[in-house]
């Protein structure tokens, strides 16, 4: 969803072009021909609006010249600077906000305290921090939001957040009437995902799959290089993935799910059962370190239970690269030396279900598990804006 | 992997419209121009080389008119008789051949029993099988060949059939060279996808899982219009999603997986420890429809692991249609009235076991339990044909 500023018309040749330019940054026209099916000429006309935009540059390169043709290659380079996005994660207690340029280099961040959950107050701070990273910054044109629960990203409605409480938020629509900025909606771990695929482990993968281990288990999935959404909006629910038909009951309404056995709510409730009540995650943490047998069962089973959803995201969309991270692998919001502490626990747990149930070459796949950082999510939310400024630019 | 005829040079641009048209029928020259983003006159000059070899034919539709240009609008069909191609699905009893036009429209049949499984003679057989079907049909001009096991389809190696007992056979390379014609060779469950995406239920969808239940458990996944092949090779493997870790040990070395509890040998195995030595596969279910409780209890635990792992399926990459085929459902090689006789003995297991996993909307996947008919994969391996024919088309 975009509140569009003017654009030239830019046919969908130029679209695909300038897609694949910011992914890239730059590329010879030799290149962009080959890969588009266009002819150079046909290239340079497709992007003429962009130039003249001042989104791309086209420069001769002296290094080469194009020998079919007998005359100097040019080299087409984004202008990432020209066009800046604000990327904001929303999380319950914070709101994390980067300024992007199209490449997604991060500009600038800042954050700012959530109080109440209501929508009317956190689209007041969300605007307010569009408001200050944007001072200074005329270059600044659009905004992407994360917000964890079911989005649609193409109306940029919040169907339903329940870490909010939010039910059918017109979110995008409220904040691109506010700051007059196109503004995209995304679910929070989905543009994580946007993020990686362009900018971080994802580049030149086809296949990613990104877990989140939290109150919830979250996933997203890039498969055969495209965000997997599933035929009815249900994707990458690793959560309930079987492991043990006798453990505890998930939310689902079946027992031994991943989440049931991974989740927090499911990591405290058998603490609790040993007794031990009232505790955080970073308290079972903190015990399974010391050698407290009920804390190193509870994070082995969590563990394992992880390891076998991933063996079973491998198994059947064959993930190049696992990211795993969360809170219950280990993080807090102000991403401190401390944030790594509950990561060792659960590490050999993860790795050895994973191996012992990924099927032959399945079991290629890179694991990687890593802290939460909210910044790496609100650059992936500045993705998500990039996305849409690059594949709406010029259309009505 | 082919031995290509000459053909003349095609542009990539004219490589898509080909494809396009061949999975659509025809289209106008403007809604090409829209889905390729050419302008209709580079439409024109793109698939001239198509034109000129018969295989599309451009006429002036009578219809309507091109409003922007004030000229008729011109409709591009595909001349599917033009070129032919041969699928032959190849199983441990018999091969299955059909020639097929460009739309995949089986156009004639044909079986031949098989004797040994060694290479040479099954190629001797498919050799036979192709000069059989081709004699009067000079517009035959490739082959697609399904088999089981692990198959490069770029290159046309088997590297690995257990039903048939290969190693590293270079099967392609082999066919072609005797036959003469550029020649496929796919995994035949992937082949089946490859016909159900273009030609079948896969129509219009773009994301289907095709699941067979027989020795193995085998699954080929579409996600996003995409055939999944995995990043190491590996995907679709659902015979593996764990269903109950203290459940019979699979030959993966995990217990429990569905293929130990829902594959043929499983079933007769748990059958044999009930006392029912040397049954078969229909010998079960005939015990399980005359109410016998061990045939029952086997095959609704059957049901309900293929159950959970069609579920898994779904919540993971969402998927919008299921196909549940093989001969643990339902078949038998000659496709008499008999070959629904196990179908209904699984079939309320596998739903209530899906419906009770598949999270939120996933559920609403259409699930669809489908006799084995080799005619439809023999297809398959034709459509496998014709997309290799139309991709590879006047490249070098
Ligand atoms: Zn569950
Ligand atoms: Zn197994």
């Amino acid at each position: 969803m975009s509140a569009t500023s003017a654009a030239p018309a830019l046919s969908p040749a130029g679209t695909r072009v300038f897609q694949q330019l910011v992914r890239s940054g730059d590329a010879s026209r030799t290149a962009l021909a080959r890969d588009t099916g266009l002819t150079p000429g046909a290239i340079t006309r497709a992007v003429r609006p962009l130039l003249e935009a001042g989104l791309l540059l086209e420069t001769g390169d002296r290094a080469s010249t194009d020998g079919a043709l007998g005359r100097p290659a040019t080299m087409v380079t984004v202008q990432a600077g020209a066009h800046q996005v604000i990327g904001v994660k929303v999380t319950a207690d914070e709101l994390f906000g980067v300024v992007c340029d199209l490449r997604c280099r991060v500009l600038d961040e800042a954050t700012v305290p959530v109080g109440g959950h209501g929508p009317e107050a956190i689209t007041d701070l969300i605007v307010g921090l569009v408001d200050r990273l944007r001072t200074g910054r005329p270059e600044v044109g659009s905004v992407g939001l994360a917000v964890s629960g079911d989005v649609d990203a193409a109306t940029g409605h919040v169907g339903y957040s329940p870490f909010l409480g939010w039910r059918d938020v017109p979110l995008g629509t409220e904040v691109a009437r506010r700051t007059g900025l196109a503004t995209t909606v995304e679910n929070d771990v989905r543009a994580l995902l946007t993020g990686e695929r362009w900018y971080g482990v994802g580049r030149g993968i086809s296949s990613l799959a990104l877990v989140t281990v939290g109150t919830g288990i979250g996933c997203a999935l890039l498969v055969n290089g495209q965000v997997v959404h599933g035929g009815f909006g249900v994707a990458g629910e690793v959560g309930h993935v079987l492991v043990d038909p006798e453990g505890p009951l998930c939310h689902c309404g079946n027992r031994g799910c991943v989440e049931a056995i991974a989740g927090s709510a499911g990591i405290l409730e058998r603490m609790g059962q040993a007794g031990f009540k009232g505790l955080g995650i970073g308290d079972v943490a903190e015990l399974a370190r010391s050698g407290q047998p009920d804390a190193v069962r509870v994070l082995a089973e969590a563990g394992r239970a992880v390891g076998t959803g991933i063996a079973t995201i491998a198994n059947l969309v064959g993930a190049e690269h696992i990211v795993i991270t969360g809170e219950a692998i280990g993080s807090s919001p102000s991403d401190t030396a401390d944030d790594e502490q509950d990561y060792d626990v659960m590490d050999p747990h993860v790795r050895s279900a994973f191996e012992q149930r990924a099927f032959g070459s399945a079991a290629r796949a890179a694991i990687e598990l890593r802290p939460l950082r909210f910044v790496d999510w609100a650059r992936g939310a500045a993705a998500c804006a990039v996305e849409d400024f690059v594949t709406h630019y010029g259309r009505s």
